[in-house]
């Protein structure tokens, strides 16, 4: 009957919505990646759960929409939003190859929301999210968005900055960055965001190019006015500077 | 004691997470812009509320710092996120000015993710958030912002695109899309996320250039590989493209 494709917020803890949480209740089966499937052990119980390991997006979309062909109210489980870097998208792709099914977008707390608030205020003017993973956009175009963006003096949420495959991803973003922004920036990045082993840590431009980051780092790069205040990363919107 | 900045998501309603629904819950004083405190009528009963007009963040910031400081546990809210133009780096701006105090940051879902949901799946690649208003960021910077972002080609969710004091902002962000981007180019725009009077519709750049926005509405604007299907604003993320 329906793919409900869920958003989980980042660690699918105290961050779930109540829309979410819901739907999770109320599904017949719930489909995602393992790990993410992980994240709801103990919780909604009776609940039939499967599973596809890395890699099987298409797979686990098609699993889920051929349920709800059968007549199922199907939950397809993403890690943060659904949406953003999701598989909201995917899902109304294969869609196509079937016969009609209602499909309901679920929005979670992405990544760049949740580590955000963990850094502080960074994203509190216009900002710019990118993917440094170069899987499915060729690293030229990933390159071309880095060098606007910080032209354009965006704030910067970096996603998939590094891999087992591309360990050297996010040393490469920074040496695109540091032609247009200053070795001084405010930088910021987030491990394991709403999970065991947060962590959360500021630097400058000049030092994130030797983070070692991993798929679990969310990192952020600050316009020309973000600033530290008590060790935060803080991106003023302008109230107090224009004089009140 | 502590301010914790609360970020209600859309319309305060089915997208609250389980973070911002105990932090209302516990907290002594909920504190906002006298329309997102009054999307809470009728629920955390008890709770002492006190509101502001628009345009007077700065003293609603104070407010809520000045009470912590007293001792009080504080909510202040914001409508979507608190991080996302909201209150969240203003706070930690004026507590510079008081005894030091616990800030904590609850994020929210804020209307790029709400509005994509409600539109289908315009946000599953790279994405920039701009906000079209000038009243603390100079025009000239924003129509560089969107030139720049546009020659990327990132999907572009537009918050603010008009108000009364300026009813043309969509219409002047559109020509500047329009020196980069096809007229044909799928955008979507979403009045009232997430509340009542929602309502979410598709068209063409060439056509956005005619929409009559108002402060209630989100806009988006695809990129080049972004499509409609069934009705739906679909950027693919590649997964079927590369030949799946």
């Amino acid at each position: 009957m329906r793919v409900s494709v869920v958003g989980l917020g980042p660690g699918a803890g105290q961050d779930l919505t109540g829309r979410a949480a819901a739907a999770l209740e109320e599904c017949d089966l719930i489909v995602g990646y393992t790990a993410y499937v992980a994240l709801l052990e103990g919780r909604f119980p009776g609940k039939e759960r499967r599973s596809t390991g890395m890699r099987r997006e298409v797979d686990r979309c098609r699993m889920a929409v051929e349920e709800a062909v059968r007549g199922r109210d199907v939950a397809l489980v993403c890690s943060g939003d659904s949406g953003v870097y999701g598989m909201a998208a995917l899902v109304y792709e294969v869609s196509r190859d079937y016969p009609p099914i209602e499909i309901e977008v679920i929005p979670g707390i992405t990544a760049a929301c949740g580590g955000a608030a963990v850094l502080g205020a960074p994203l509190t003017h216009d900002f710019a999210v990118v993917s440094l993973s170069d899987l499915m956009t060729p690293w030229a175009a990933i390159e071309t968005r880095l060098e606007l963006a910080a032209r354009a003096d965006f704030v910067l949420c970096l996603y998939n900055p590094a891999s087992r495959g591309r360990p050297d991803h996010l040393k490469r973003a920074c040496d695109i960055l540091l032609r247009e922004k200053s070795p001084e920036t405010v930088c910021g990045y987030v491990r394991n965001i709403g999970r065991a082993g947060e962590e959360a840590h500021t630097c400058t431009l000049a030092q994130l190019r030797e983070v070692e980051a991993d798929m679990f780092t969310t990192v952020f790069v600050g316009n020309r006015q973000t600033t530290l205040i008590g060790g935060k990363m803080v991106t003023p919107r302008g109230y107090l500077q224009r004089g009140e």
